[in-house]
């Protein structure tokens, strides 16, 4: 049994692993990866998927789902593109990497962006607050947790203005009021499925609007959603497997339930670091992530010790990324209550043979 | 026992859906849908799958392989940015459909097309010959098989410049000579494997001279070749059930067997619907597609009795497309002879009860 604390692509419920791997061999008498994607069997995967997004989240009328591919990646340079209005201006908050990926992408499709919040100075280990939000920008953007350096937005930025969130790594993982946001998009790689599909929940009010001169068809939210994510071949089998997976969530409860499972979890572990000498946490203690907990050594010079402690436990994908450092433990939904015991034990036990 | 003449998602050999199923549930220890994509065990299935189709399609130096998101459509896209130079203008071919997509994405990011050669006065129904090509362009474009009509190029376009070319549906099904070409895409779904990734084989000569003012980092050739795939999370489990099929095709003689068992196929089916008077052809002889071969009856008042019949076989995916009506047998790398032999049987004893 190996614990899997992996950043993504990650753990995913076992239940979802064995149906995915029998639709491999059987999907009524094919193979799901020779189905067409026109078949109405996978038609009615691909409304089932939608539909379950819509009902998970309890996303409100006047929204639409589509899935589409590129990962966050792509889906910077979506977001700017379907967003851009008459100023050309959009306020981004910089949390790191990803937030400053999509400012990156945003740039290059003729957005100016104004970076009127950001935790830069610490090397990104807070969340930004009392900030100013522009008013005289198309939107605002954010990142609701931030992988690499164990952040999270506990609450999210209050604005009148078309308000838009990469939420690839938290999204499913606690209860959001989709109604406060124009777009959210998520890759689909840590709580929905396995790596190659990409979310966007749309305010339909905000599709069609884009002033960019440049529009390939494929990053158009109006024609996706038109087309019902079937403008092109979708990945099949990545909305197949999320489909499978929300249904496995929203049996267990829902979001609700997970976010308590999750709270559950993050209390156990950041309990530990705060009481166990040997460690420390990396970022500001408000604004830790419930998704991927990030802490250090108090002697770095014990770290083979630790590693060789840790992986005699069976855990996997510990180390923290080289940005931070340390150690990172990814805790998305799937991740059971028991493999934080087990890391939680670890640590005990290496502080006593400290 | 099911026969798939399905268009594309379609067939793959049983022993990769065996294959990949397995590592759905055990990849080294972990689900594969649950591996980091740094993780060492997925970069050496990335580097293999890359290195896969260098061997199978003999790739000479000076060329790259990358595998993204998005599909053909967002291939169109790719090409037209990144191959866009100083003239801003190309020539395309448009054999419909999909070629006519290439041409709409490329107009979309600022390339003025010149259409030398189309076969839109007849349908699509043959592939255009003894045209001109333009000089004074950037580059060439075409679409090597048209899934849809049922038409491919025997003999592809001979020019100094730069040639690109759409081979999503038959790529890996003949011989073809890399060195022709500055760029060729393609869908993954039909011969490399499941929905969900895009397979480009670029010169390096080619990389970073676009001219484009707007160019995502995603939809950047030479920044994705320069990450080796991993800009961003790649879709781990299409790549992986790839690089499964390319094994399978390798082990299995390459591209030069495989052309021979298809040429043997597309004979068989041909020579059927040329010998029986219940049906006909739907596009030009020499011009006939040996993946899509598109027929229709003499007598249509017969239709229902004929979809009985090939369903009772065991049949499946054979109506055609919409634009030409009749049936489509799809008869991709992993179709098995045996099935066009089922199918041929059927369509000899509906010609004797007829």
């Amino acid at each position: 049994m190996k614990h899997n604390f992996g950043a993504g692509p990650c753990i995913l419920p076992q239940d979802v692993f064995k149906e995915a791997a029998e639709a491999v061999l059987d999907f009524n008498g094919l193979s799901i990866l020779e189905v067409s994607h026109r078949h109405k069997d996978f038609v009615a995967v691909m409304d089932e998927a939608i539909d379950l997004v819509k009902k998970v989240l309890q996303v409100p009328a006047g929204y639409s789902v589509a899935f589409l591919q590129g990962g966050a990646t792509l889906g910077f340079s979506v977001a700017a593109l379907n967003m851009q209005r008459q100023t050309k201006r959009a306020g981004y908050i910089n949390t790191g990497t990803w937030a400053s990926g999509a400012i990156k992408e945003a740039k290059k499709v003729g957005v100016d962006v104004d970076i009127f919040a950001s935790s830069e100075d610490r090397n990104f280990c807070y969340i930004p607050k009392d900030f100013q939000i522009p008013t005289a920008v198309d939107y605002i953007h954010f990142t609701s947790n931030n992988t690499i350096y164990g952040t999270q937005f506990k609450d999210f930025p209050k604005t009148d203005l078309p308000l838009v969130c990469d939420m690839s790594s938290d999204i499913f993982s606690r209860t959001i009021n989709v109604a406060d946001f124009d777009l959210i998009y998520a890759g689909a790689q840590k709580n929905l499925g396995p790596a190659g599909a990409t979310l966007y929940i749309v305010k339909d009010d905000a599709l069609g609007k884009s002033t960019s001169p440049f529009m390939p068809t494929y990053l158009d939210l109006k024609q996706q959603i038109d087309k019902e994510s079937m403008l092109n071949t979708p990945p099949v089998f990545s909305v197949y497997v999320s489909m499978l997976n929300l249904r496995n969530l929203l049996a267990n409860g829902g979001v609700d339930a997970q976010q308590q499972k999750n709270e559950e979890k993050a209390s156990l572990i950041y309990q530990e670091i705060d009481n166990n000498p040997s460690f420390r946490g990396a970022v500001d203690q408000a604004d830790r992530s419930n998704m991927n907990v990030t802490f250090l050594l108090t002697d770095e010079s014990r770290s083979g010790e630790f590693d060789s402690m840790w992986k005699d436990a069976g855990i996997v994908g510990l180390p923290g990324h080289r940005s931070v450092g340390g150690y990172r433990a990814s805790m998305y939904n799937a991740l059971p209550l028991e493999s934080v015991r087990v890391l939680v034990d670890v640590m005990k036990e290496f502080n006593r043979k400290g």
